[in-house]
């Protein structure tokens, strides 16, 4: 920890702190003014560390960088994350200095995370670089979701709603001006990384786009992609260039790109997460025939008008499927398709519908309406969906759920997400945005002979 | 209140648990059965109710429906409100019953809501016919936003979202059958209802498609209206007619008459409700000029996307305001327009280059992006924006702002929007679709000479 601080509230401070707090491993803060910080021994130069190293955290002065890259290197110290702001993003003057660390860093093989970033932020391994104050924000847990954001202070706020949402992420990687490690580097090393299930992305513009491309097209064989593209209009592309310096390009061509190598592009923060999480928890969708299983009459219409504009079907059952359905449900329900239980259904007209439509093999997905504000409607729908929707996940038929309701249903919400798998939104656009982006990985998975 | 039971968990006991927890007046259960139901003195039929009775709330099976509307008449009540079901809704039998009822109900000139509704919420007056269950659901308190649903259990958990969200509610109507009062009925009253300043509707088809028409046509002068049109596409369109019986008709008609009238359609629940809110706290926008002003590039770069493709401008700010902003702002940050104040900028550079921006004369509206999981950005920006943001509203400039974060920062943002008017969305999609109304708005008010 290079630049480490004894004074709270400096970056030097709080990333020490952080990380400490985090990390089981041995840390050794580096800092020619100090004999201690935060109970660790402090050395003053990165060349009095005794043991070996395997990774150093930068936060001095960007002037002060070669230097430390310098002893970073000899001291053969492979991996680097920069910290450090004043480079590539600061003019000329910054973009040569950043030059110059990296020229020093590849003389000595060392890998470069940044400069400008937030670092790294990975829950199963306690590695956290991030100088965000604990009391303002909050970080998820671990889970199958890697994060790579092109803008740091958005990745820590979108870190925020994941830890809010009970979202599982892997890695959260902040890349700052990729002076050396970029996105596609990072793509070719989460392919492989056995705690990703899904990569998700928040970029601006990328430096190398045939780089790029073949990492995407190398990656989405293996895992879903989940890119937002920001800058994507004239005035957008205009703010990213003072943003991030990135030359937002055409987005017509990004949007190909992305189409091409079978990259799922979301429309906005919102969506990022709710369509990683659906390809993080269900299989990729065969078909386009959907059974919507509602105990809300409107939501139900709502539900089929989405899917509809997403090209989606939401075929009626056939007279047999219809029977079976008829047999276990109320009197005044609808069996058609939408399978409307009514307000008066009970866990087990939801459950049983949805093994039904399963069964009947007439249908690719299942969208599921349950109400947790009703009566009839309780924490017991989790047990008795659970191993179905196992079921239908060994079937290769995706489930997603859309929960309409307050404090109360949302407690019971998350429970049965977690009993089930069964991803839960707030409303049937984003539960059919969601079953869209499983649809059009799995869409892309049979094109290139994958399913 | 007839069919008031002594059984818990009956839909006439909910109702009467429900009303009596929440009206201040008095109440009369009425069963044949009973002296006293929660304690309560009940009377066998409604001609032996003593005092006055301005409202009928009627829970007995359908069948028993025409009795109980006759004695409502004879009584001289002119007001009723039918929860049972059994009727139009199941078919031809029911449809017949429905039509002696209202045959009734016209003869002695009563008015009547419903059948197969949840009836009325009214927090200002605690008249609260809803047979929920108070354990399982929340309710929103009293505030500008009227309600009307053509379906009951979807108002009902919209309800709960409004409750969880904050957000005020003047009046939630079930319309239920609507075979007297409907929704152009409840437009006229609405629009001179001194507590409601905005109304939004969830339909799936009206029946008088030209009293509608005219309804609309006379409230949007006056109040906005926020609709939310389900059964847009056949497939929806063909659910709604096996929920509600509605012919959803063509929606390309609707659309128009949306169009024409000035009423104000929105594409999902979420939006129905950010939309109203917004029309609610904020002026109607005058022009199509936005500034934004963020702590974060990234947020920045999406709300100019997406500002972009509603149809804003996002105008670099002149010299002389870039000037202006210059001086109060950090070296780093950028006074162009997105106004990026950077992480490190603090509550004071948010909101006095809000003053500034509103003082220019360059914009038309605000886009605020303050992240409140960064140290610098704390409860003071409402205190400091709150004159700023009555000042805006004086001038006729609407403020909308967008926060990604999570608990922590939600907890500031519901500080900050309380204390200033200024509503708050969970991304800068949903800000960018807030403001897109308030423009929809101002362009009809300005269409028709009233802006």
């Amino acid at each position: 920890m290079v630049g480490a601080s004894r004074r709270p509230g400096k970056v030097g401070y709080m990333v020490l702190y952080n990380l400490k707090n985090s990390y089981r491993g041995p840390i050794y803060p580096v800092n020619p003014n100090a004999t201690e910080i935060l109970g660790l021994k402090a050395y003053p130069r990165v060349l009095d560390v005794p043991d070996p190293v395997e990774l150093a955290v930068i936060v001095v002065p960007a002037h002060r960088v070669p230097e430390v890259m310098d002893q970073v290197g000899r001291r053969g110290i492979k991996a680097a994350i920069i910290i450090s702001a004043g480079f590539r993003e600061v003019g000329e003057e910054g973009a040569k200095l950043e030059e110059k660390v990296i020229q020093i860093a590849r003389q000595y093989g060392v890998r470069v995370l940044g400069p400008n970033c937030l670092g790294v932020y990975s829950p199963s391994t306690g590695i956290n670089t991030m100088f965000l104050d604990p009391e303002k924000q909050s970080l998820p847990g671990n889970g199958p979701i890697a994060f790579i954001s092109q803008s740091g202070a958005l990745g820590a706020a979108l870190l925020d709603v994941a830890a809010l949402r009970g979202l599982g992420i892997s890695k959260f990687i902040s890349i700052g001006n990729r002076a050396d490690i970029d996105e596609a580097d990072l793509l070719t090393y989460l392919k492989s990384d056995p705690h990703t299930r899904v990569i998700a992305i928040y970029i601006e513009g990328v430096e190398y786009g045939h780089v790029f491309r073949q990492a995407l097209e190398n990656t989405t064989p293996v895992k879903p992609v989940v890119v937002l593209k920001a800058g994507k209009t004239s005035a957008g592309a205009r703010a990213a260039a003072s943003h991030t310096g990135s030359l937002a390009g055409s987005y017509q061509i990004y949007n190909s790109v992305f189409r091409q190598t079978g990259a799922i592009e979301v429309l906005h923060t919102e969506e990022l997460f709710d369509v990683a999480q659906a390809l993080a928890l269900q299989p990729p969708m065969r078909g386009d025939r959907v059974a919507i299983i509602t105990v809300g009459g409107g939501s139900g219409v709502m539900a089929t008008d989405w899917l509809s504009e997403l090209g989606f079907q939401v075929p009626l059952f056939s007279k047999e499927t219809q029977q079976r359905l008829r047999k276990i449900l109320l009197p005044i329900a609808s069996p058609r398709n939408p399978v409307d239980i009514t307000g008066s259904g009970t866990e087990d007209h939801m459950a049983e519908s949805t093994r039904i439509a399963i069964e009947s093999g007439e249908v690719d997905g299942i969208f599921l309406i349950p109400y947790f504000n009703i009566a009839t409607m309780t924490e017991r729908l989790a047990d008795l969906m659970a191993p179905i929707a196992q079921k239908a996940k060994e079937m290769g038929i995706p489930i997603v759920a859309s929960v309409t309701g307050g404090q109360k249903s949302w407690r019971i919400a998350k429970l049965f997400e977690a009993k089930t798998g069964i991803p839960v939104y707030p409303g049937e656009h984003r539960a059919a945005r969601a079953l869209w982006a499983l649809r059009l990985y799995g869409k892309w998975l049979q094109k290139i002979g994958r399913l």
